[in-house]
């Protein structure tokens, strides 16, 4: 949901759009089939799938044998914390970008709904600006490479807002931790907070379910 | 050469070492059954290969179809850099890191023998620890991990004679870009710089090569 979103508000925003997406053994593997779809649903350039075992480092209960944690999210930082994924997935990114000569970097983190994720956090995402401009030819040559995330300060309600006056279509994104035969739990800590951004924004969700409680999918 | 080194020193210097390899694409494979050799050999506590799939990032000598170039290093970033790689490699090693509650990272970076790469810089390196403080969950529990890279300002002579003192075996190391049935090519840019470097030290170099001018193995 919101990587398809960041993808829409940077389309829009005129951007040649080049997606990744990562093959990294998460539980979650739908996401990669709707990743591609969404890529070209929305027009963007080209898409690429890079393959990193994350399962060899483990750590979470995303990679892991670990079970998913189910019910609302504590203020602790959560088993499905995934050991430093966004500086994995942002210095993949960044190596694209610096093959392609990329202008920017677009990341669908947000801070607002925050769940305990140190990496999801502005002070994290300029710090990571600043070395990934040190670590690329970017700072021989005299260019910069920025690091956007323009979900950073949006709540989940607001996201979906954004994204469904850009035409984002919500049936084909996935945001489940834990998902049975690729429909979504209902109950994990990201179709939770998912549900609570539907009901808020006044829409239902119209992606697919497990439990089909209609109260818990938002109200139409 | 400089990773072993490095290996050796945080053992020398008292760390229970958990080593790490990448199989990312490389064409000098060899490279990753040396890495387990050395891990076993300086007696560290555990070894981890983790894949990731840098060729289909692109934009490297190293990893494409593109050829290894010969002759000696120019200053410009030669097309043997592999774009970020560092930057990927310690984010990698800041998740293990993570995972096993390490208080640092090691890399055997160095700048001296320079040969044009923009991440293995100070500058670099002191960035990517301030990223890794804010990207896990160190920054949460008080904890720092210090990114160590003490090969950073040594020449290639002097890191031979210092892994020498501390035993390191030279003849199970790899350092060539473009090995010819897993024996060094003597000829592409790593190949000079080692073999200068165990010139200078007035050793030997006693890994396997496929071009075998005496003279250019160092003078015994």
């Amino acid at each position: 949901m919101d990587s398809t979103t960041c993808l829409a508000i940077a389309i829009a925003e005129g951007f040649q759009c080049h997606t990744l997406a990562f093959d990294y053994g998460q539980r979650h593997r739908i996401e990669l089939a709707l990743a591609r779809k969404q890529s070209r649903m929305l027009r963007a350039h080209q898409h690429k799938v890079i393959r990193v075992d994350l399962r060899a480092v483990g750590g979470s209960a995303l990679t892991a044998a670990q079970r998913v944690p189910k019910g609302p999210t504590g203020r602790a930082i959560p088993s499905t914390y995934v050991p430093a994924r966004n500086a994995i997935f942002l210095s993949l990114g960044l190596a694209w970008a610096e093959v392609l000569g990329a202008e920017a970097l677009f990341i669908g983190a947000n801070q607002v709904d925050f769940s305990g994720y140190p990496d999801c956090r502005r002070e994290f995402l300029r710090s990571f600006e600043r070395m990934a401009n040190l670590a690329t030819r970017c700072s021989s040559e005299g260019r910069r490479i920025r690091l956007r995330a323009p979900l950073l300060d949006l709540g989940k309600a607001e996201i979906i807002r954004r994204g469904a006056r850009l035409g984002v279509d919500y049936g084909y994104t996935h945001s489940c931790y834990d998902p049975v035969r690729d429909r979504a739990c209902g109950r994990c800590p990201a179709c939770r907070l998912r549900l609570k951004g539907f009901a808020e924004a006044g829409m239902t969700d119209p992606a697919p379910y497990v439990r089909t409680r209609r109260r818990d999918r938002g109200r139409p």
